[in-house]
């Protein structure tokens, strides 16, 4: 297998992106991302140019270094992003054995630079990260023919990450908004983004997005296939849907969702919910069984599929085309007999060295999430679960993102290693910016809910972070340090406006003349001049507490001076030492 | 103990409710009912006329009847609300032994109509609400100088509750705002609402508010405690405390937060916390602590306050001055410290037949939520638990509906009773009246989901009557039965404006072409035919699959037709059972 001249395909691609007929409107490029994210910079670790965002604060305070997204700036859409794979490919196919996965690799105890570049990112081994791409525990979505691609790790020993949905439908929707929206998404953290076009000029939509995108890009192959059929899911066909592959593998696309595990036995097991099959694909394949009374030939012919995977180095997003659409539909019998069979699929990917990671509901009820979870891994062999949400409740169309980072933030706990984001327009509408910007908000707290909760190393120092500032007013430091620091800034402005405010010892909430967070500052003092050493000692605080009682009513009493002179740290730790 | 003339007072002072000064604003009433909830009727059930909201739907699919706060209907905010409660108490003062809490009729064997009307509305037994009451497990927050509430209780027996808080401060907000939120969070459901004014006036917008309050009130005392004392802390005493309950309860308030819980010696454990003490009314009693040296009044007169609070029935809400402020600080030993304290005064209490809930945090990560939970149960004698959030994580000011909406859910699940609300506003500025719906929204979500996971009888019909009218199309019922009906209508046709598609059989997000749902309709009359009974005969599906599969194909293999003839449920049966 040698594809080496294959990236320089995808180079002389670049220069002049397919224009997408004549009602294409100008590009509307996204805001600078220092109007997003003011006192941030861009920087880049080691010889693989590791991007992270650095957030600077005010009063010397340190900065804060968090993962970063956002991609290369400033580069005009049509020529599309700088290859940075492009020579660690290359290197790699001259050697080649017709395999490319990472998990291939891996497996021969290599490490590539895709595995060296998320170590930096994830701040871990590299080889831990070798070791669990090897298990299938974990997966790097990378296309050879997707040069552009900063490289990331989904599994659930790796920082929880989350995906944004986009693409046009028949109904709405240009190119130009769905490159907008990729910008967009990955501006506010979404670490993968599917393409879910279904519309006209699906092909030229996925080649803006693949070319301008710094993330892995999925799609769902079966919905080009079906237009290929015009739209008659009987004459769909195992060479029909390997010619689709072929043409997206070629394009570049990190995942495919493929809904092999839509048995035709498992179709009637639908029949009594209340809401069916929501799922395209799932509805798609079901429809095929059902008319040629034949297995899903997605199952059937799956190992001619994993041979093309291989190739690429594409993986699979094994798709739970029976997941539930409602709280009643919840973890029946068509869902879980649909993930069984998806375990076997993994067995199959795996004997390929084919990445392979497990798509979940959808519609749960707190109280039965774990049990997903819980299943997922005993029947699926630890590959990395990515579940849609799950929404917690049907009864708020219009607030789904909610209802859904509910569920997803204890799944993203339990153990899921992506979280597929929900727009508040889910079940209404297309999303349009704005949505997509509440919808990758919404999961990035809930996927960082998450790492707080695993333990994850690290995750929790953002927090201490804007917790203090929080407690020392630092209000800029605050807003620049939050996921969405205009939002923060104007909804401060529009109680307190002036200027001044930004540096006020007070806020909005409880006025300036009284304030909670000022009397810790005495308290701080008071307790630092009576402990010894790490622990604290009650006994010496109550003692130190009444010496200092009545220093404190001596000199004032009074909490709104921020920090007196005496009772500084090293003076009073002498004084309470006595 | 006799203060039968005291309810006629309250009548009386609705007949003109103190203006609050030159620079009041007209009123602005909030919408219509009609306007936020299409096709809803309220309803009054029984001789105490509970009240309800009826949703009706289309195509002679059942009306859906669902808990309704919003209260009576087209009051001049001026006059205030019919006092529908003043015979029932009246009848029970005539006879009084100056104990008049529902805690200590439940615990001599009697139902108040306030049990009653709670065991309509919760649609349980009234013997059950009596002996939860008398158990301390529920509490019926409900003044007797508040004749104008709509009873309800709060219990983890029954449905999860939310409060919203409102209230001025000295920087910003006016009386006529504070009334216009109270009626706005109410009509989207908050089940009470917390006046937290601190700032002028702050007397006269707690009468605008309890005459226009169909829900019960709750306030934090110390805090106007404090405007008597010109904010100087160390001038407070328990008579002067003692004297702001007497004029508060006197107007009717329902439940004091009082933070009897800050003791002396806590106050040194919260110093080395990253944001000390984040509550008002614990760090105004920490203060007051260090300067004199001594334990909190609040604490040692706590007897004094409740011979006040049975005079009245105001329950207490036990504050928890030493919660978290930040996930750094979480379930530490000032916040479990406070919380034994809150136990030992529950059953001082509880001797005095006073009715009490614990409250409780706050910024707790998720993997600390359950310990708040059991430690509550435990140490506080299942006195019900009011929970701030908890905010699951701190990086995202702004959202904090959504960080806390996660754990409020959760904490909902394990058995904390009522919900305080969180608005976006949260930590940047005082809400407005669309943070106000915001935070009440985002609540609702998180209480209905704790309602479905506790598997609370009936919690699931609205979800399941959403789910069904969204399976069959019918976009006006979905929308009607959603929580923000104008959101989800405004969001669906943002995409699809013209009014042919709130009837139309698909939806902007797969397109007419292709609907997933669409199949299930065909699959449900395939499976009728085929399965016996409740129970669900997989091999005569499989058997009757293939014949109905020829059918299928025979009749045209179209998706998209609705109902075939021939295969309706009842002749589909008869031929499926051959």
């Amino acid at each position: 297998m040698d594809r080496q001249d294959d990236t320089s395909d995808s180079s002389a691609r670049r220069a002049g992106l397919p224009i997408a007929g004549p009602d294409v409107h100008p590009l509307r490029p996204v805001p600078p991302l220092q109007t997003s994210f003011p006192s941030s910079t861009k920087i880049e670790v080691g010889d693989l140019k590791v991007p992270f965002r650095s957030i600077q604060q005010t009063g010397g305070n340190p900065d804060v270094v968090v993962y970063d997204t956002t991609g290369p700036q400033g580069h005009d859409p049509r020529a599309g992003l700088p290859p940075r794979r492009k020579d660690w490919i290359a290197a790699r196919l001259a050697d080649s054995d017709g395999n490319h996965t990472q998990m291939h690799y891996a497996r021969q105890g290599l490490v590539t630079e895709e595995m060296r570049f998320v170590a930096i990112r994830e701040q871990v081994d590299p080889e831990f990260v070798r070791s669990e791409v090897a298990r299938g525990r974990a997966i790097i979505p990378a296309n050879i023919k997707h040069p552009e691609l900063e490289p990331m790790i989904i599994g659930r020993n790796f920082l929880v990450k989350i995906n944004a949905n986009i693409g046009n439908s028949a109904v709405s929707s240009k190119i130009e908004d769905e490159v907008e929206k990729l910008q967009w998404s990955t501006r506010w953290g979404a670490d993968t983004v599917m393409d879910l076009s279904t519309g006209k000029q699906i092909k030229e939509t996925r080649e803006w997005i693949l070319r301008n995108a710094p993330v892995p890009i999925g799609t769902v192959p079966i919905y080009q296939a079906l237009e290929k059929v015009k739209g008659k899911v009987e004459d769909l066909s195992i060479d029909i849907f390997m010619e689709t592959l072929e043409e997206q593998a070629e394009q570049g696309v990190d995942y495919f969702t493929i809904h092999a595990g839509v048995l035709l036995r498992y179709v009637p097991l639908t029949a009594r919910r209340v809401t069916g099959i929501v799922s395209r694909g799932g509805s798609i394949m079901a429809k095929w069984c059902l008319h040629h009374h034949k297995e899903n030939f997605l199952y059937t012919e799956f190992e001619r599929i994993c041979e093309l995977m291989k190739k690429y180095d594409i993986s699979f997003s094994l798709g739970d085309g029976l997941r539930p659409g409602c709280i009643a539909d919840a973890n029946d019998a068509a869902q879980f007999g649909e993930l069984r069979t998806l375990g076997e699929l993994t067995e199959i990917a795996w004997r390929h060295d084919v990445q392979v990671m497990i798509e979940g509901p959808g519609h749960v009820p707190m109280h039965k999430i774990k049990e997903n979870m819980d299943e997922q891994l005993r029947l699926c062999h630890e590959a990395p679960f990515y579940t849609l949400g799950p929404l917690t409740t049907d009864i708020a169309p219009g607030y789904d993102h909610i209802t859904s980072a509910i569920g997803a933030a204890m799944i993203g706990w339990y153990g899921t290693a992506m979280l597929c984001y929900v727009t508040p327009k889910e079940h209404l509408g297309l999303p349009d910016r704005d949505d997509v910007k509440a919808g990758v908000i919404a999961y990035k707290i809930a996927a960082h809910a998450a790492d707080l909760a695993k333990g994850h190393p690290g995750a929790q120092a953002r927090d201490d972070a804007l917790s203090k500032a929080r407690f020392e007013f630092r209000w800029r430091d605050q807003f620049n340090l939050s996921l969405d620091p205009e939002t923060a800034q104007s909804f401060h402005d529009e109680t307190l406006p002036a200027e001044p405010a930004k540096d006020a010892h007070f806020c909005s909430m409880c006025g300036p003349h009284f304030c909670s967070m000022k009397l810790t500052q005495d308290l701080r003092d008071l307790g630092e001049g009576v402990s010894s050493g790490t622990g604290v000692d009650e006994a010496a605080i109550a003692r130190g507490l009444q010496e200092k009682a009545e220093e404190f009513r001596a000199g004032g009493g009074e909490l709104y001076v921020r920090v007196r002179e005496d009772l500084l740290p090293g003076q009073a730790a002498t004084q309470g030492a006595e």
